[in-house]
């Protein structure tokens, strides 16, 4: 088995579907042309390929392990991450003045993806250290920024976000971690912080804890919380790792999969850190941060599930078994028809969440370079259903790919498993999919629909568009557009919030079934007919996008139905 | 963490919605009336609580391993089959001639079920002795029933079905195993088989192997296979295990679940072993007990979800998040609309999955008891849904679980994740989902579709006879019922059967979303309006049989959209 990073899929994408020349038009993002990004993606893709593939199967067989206190990661991490961190891979969209790249965020997204794909466990941490560095960009002091900046990176520190506690996880308001000045500037953090992903390691020099707690007059929720770093090791005066801080791994947790990623609970007992952003402001400072990383956790759904794939079809291309049911076929089992529709949805699944991913991302780039706030509110509404849809196309995926191993796909020498229990985590973590359901519908409808009718006039003018060309395709894509214009009218209507949550995941699902139709519609438009984008494309509208009628039916049966089912009926 | 078996549920689907009383009223099974099954149901529930349910997270974190070439099973499992096999649990239908107890087959499955969500690992032990006896009354001569079944019949000594090779898979048809005349009534067996489930263990006198070999006159093919009985210990004079037997465990697998079952590769070099049936008659052999294995293999996943489902209400019940969004609200996140729409969605799933199961098995008795052709039509047509929608549910459910728990399903101490990694194999085993939609498409239809469209007569009449006083949730069933129909009609003329292999799928589980309404509609209606299973109906037949309009469309694709996308377009 080996791993091929996508990188002309990724190309395509850019140029025919998700439109990044509107990023590369801008002066922000000037200097990222089309040679610069080509150069990016195959060298990325060549790491991905050549370092951290090949630790992929360490991770799950030798994971990460706390020995007296001191967490040992799985074997040849070390020397792929400090490759990683050697070619920049960390930092290509960070601030150039600290020594990033600059790039557009969409490049990131699309490394990351690769690098997902790659070895999800190890990825999972200069992910966490990129949402630092992003975080610190935008809230911390210049003081602090001269110092943390540079070293996360280059990677030669790493970054962590430390929100939960054992009775505050989605309703991160309720946490109890407090933080007390000191005098000197500095404040002394005290708490337990759970499921905190690479809370330690043994190859950084450094490991910088992103805090939440409240200061003495923080009220209670979420107003009264702020955000504190707190290093593992205090920098001296010239920025060196310095002396311990109070703080330590109590524990790494034993997880369904990512056992390469140490999963640590973590203990601060009165552990120097540093204000970031103003008192009691720590959520804005965490969204900041928080939005690109639910995008970040939708493209590692996305990059297990081309993993997933790509570990299938190779299986599928060997594999006898049975006569071969078509003329010239291969006489492998890739000729049954059953095992070529896994394999055809698998491929259309990831091409559509990998679009929508990758116009989310756009869309940030977008905001970022003009500041206009029809791009920040798309990339708003996409963000949730990027997460979600990525990560449960990650699952389904994975879940395939076992399934087209037959019975090796459940014995774990195959790797097959792998796949489908590493990504596991990624519809819980960074908001699980049920709040990003509930985001969607009630934060990012707020606006009265605005972004999202504006997203369905876009998709149904597309349709129109190429409607002369691809009638059977363009046809249910604007029909399907007009049921799901009608749903979201009837979600924007409900006052109680609760009529929306009822349906919210359901929605979500169907909105992304839409989106996907219409971004393969648009690579098939791209490609010109007959190549195998179109079929791909005519798979996905006439197969998978017929979903949508279940899904929005689902969506807009409120709340009433729902609770009438009480705890009674459910425990009888 | 508790278990509590389903034993109303099965009494109310017994008495209103798959009629058992059909099955009690014949002769045959006129022994069974409603006190006995009260009887045994309840007991077998208690046993299941109290005997198995609690080696259940054993099989999981105490493995069966394969010592100097003995196998150790998980810590209780002895104890807990010990138990299992005095309460007479493994033979509640077998033939009373030998020590069974002669109940409708029904009612074995129910139990196996009870079993299943107690501990899948064990429960597997008696499913496949279960298939072994059954094997044997069909087939066996009067001499081998008489040492093997009443041993099998106690528990004594346990069974086992070896019939995969590792080029022989799906394709059973490709084995190379040998059988040669030893000159005395035997035959000298030589072969390896991989994937035998509990190929061996430390708690029965003996391990009975079936294992399908060619005898030197038998053709290439399934034409060509012939049935053999092939102990672990050789029966002496009196019938007592005597010599070991040429035969061995190899390894045992190292598996993404059901880690307290060994899973083996057994060798046969020269063993002894006796045919069972005709020479070269293997396959039919097989069938009779595959059908009813696969119905039991559904009924594991239905087992499981149970598991899983209760695991997931009693964490949603305890855990604390966030403020409550209704009034009078219990203050745990069993409040938030999405946690209980997971929850509900949990729940009518099991009885979808749970009706479909029991009807098949009332027309297996019927077909038994009766000797009727469309009785037998019927278990024949329903037996590939229910073990392909009973597994798929399995596996749904489950992971709905894990997503109930939030960050602690991923975590492995919370045993959310055991259900959904031991149940994942049920898809595979026992003719792969993908084999169960090819059989329902092919076989299943070759009689012009006239046990299908039987069936859905009964479900349109039961829907008009609903109409008057259920309106909101007849209509919606008939008209389902309606495409559904025309989507079988569709099937059944399509003269190249790629083309319905390649809507196999989504057929199958179109069909499980309508018969699963037509069962709620009937719980229903026995049930009277505004309790609890009215409401569970609603919110299936309002939110989730509105799937079958995206399932059908892609069951009627036909094959030649699929096979235009190359395996060059796979692999681009």
């Amino acid at each position: 088995m080996s791993f091929r990073a996508p990188v002309s899929d990724y190309q395509f994408l850019f140029e025919h579907v998700v439109g990044l020349a509107d990023v590369t038009a801008t002066d922000r993002f000037a200097e990222a042309d089309k040679d610069v990004i080509d150069a990016i993606l195959t060298e990325a893709g060549r790491m991905c390929e050549e370092v951290m593939y090949p630790v992929q199967r360490n991770g799950d067989l030798d994971g990460a392990v706390l020995e007296n206190g001191v967490v040992r990661t799985s074997k040849g991490f070390a020397e792929a991450y400090g490759q990683v961190a050697e070619g920049g891979w960390i930092s290509t969209s960070a601030d150039p003045e600290y020594g990033g790249m600059g790039l557009p965020h969409t490049i990131t997204t699309a490394v990351n993806e690769m690098m997902s794909a790659a070895c999800l466990s190890l990825q999972l941490n200069p992910l966490m250290t990129q949402g630092q560095i992003e975080a610190l960009e935008h809230h911390a002091s210049d003081e602090i920024k001269a110092v943390y900046l540079p070293k996360l990176i280059t990677g030669e520190w790493s970054g962590t976000m430390n929100l939960t506690e054992p009775q505050a996880g989605s309703d991160v308001g309720a946490l109890s971690s407090k933080a007390e000045p000191n005098g000197d500037g500095s404040f002394a953090v005290t708490g337990q912080k759970i499921f905190i992903s690479w809370g330690d390691n043994d190859f950084t020099d450094n490991v910088c804890h992103l805090v939440l707690a409240r200061l003495p007059d923080g009220v209670p929720g979420t107003k009264g919380i702020s955000l504190f770093i707190v290093p593992r090791n205090i920098p001296d005066e010239n920025g060196e790792p310095g002396v311990a801080n109070s703080l330590k791994v109590v524990s790494l947790e034993h997880k369904l999969g990512l056992h390469g990623s140490p999963t640590a609970v973590m203990q601060f007992d009165g552990a120097t850190g540093w204000l970031i952003g103003e008192p009691h402001d720590g959520m804005r400072a965490m969204f900041t941060m928080m939005n690109n990383a639910r995008l970040g956790v939708g493209c590692q759904g996305i990059g297990a599930a081309e993993g997933a794939y790509q570990h299938a079809l190779g299986y599928a291309l060997e594999r006898k078994q049975g006569r071969t049911p078509v003329e010239d076929g291969s006489g492998t089992i890739v000729d049954h028809a059953d095992v070529r529709r896994m394999l055809a949805t698998m491929k259309v699944e990831i091409f559509a969440a990998r679009a929508i991913a990758m116009s989310c991302a756009v869309a940030i780039d977008m905001g970022t370079a003009t500041g206009d706030g029809e791009w920040k509110a798309r990339a708003a509404f996409l963000t949730p259903i990027a997460k979600a849809f990525g990560t449960d196309t990650g699952i389904a995926v994975s879940e395939m790919g076992v399934q087209v191993h037959g019975g090796m796909g459940f014995i774990e020498e195959t790797g097959a498993a792998q796949y489908a229990r590493d990504v596991r985590v990624t519809a819980i973590y960074e908001g699980t999919n049920g709040i990003q359901s509930m985001d969607l519908v009630a934060r990012k409808l707020m606006d009265g629909g605005e972004a999202a009718y504006r997203l369905l006039d876009e998709i149904e003018a597309h349709a129109e568009d190429a409607r002369t060309k691809m009638p059977e395709l363009a046809e249910p894509v604007w029909e399907a557009t007009e049921t799901l214009r009608e749903t979201t009218e009837w979600l924007v209507t409900q006052g109680d919030l609760n009529d929306r949550f009822a349906g919210s995941v359901p929605f979500l699902k169907g909105f992304a079934r839409v989106l996907g139709a219409h971004f393969h519609l648009k690579a098939a438009m791209g490609e010109g007919e007959n190549g195998a984008r179109s079929k791909l494309a005519r798979f996905y509208i006439t197969r998978m996008l017929p979903e949508h009628v279940g899904l929005l039916a689902h969506a807009v049966r409120g709340a009433d139905d729902l609770y009438a089912i009480s705890v009674d009926d459910l425990s009888a």
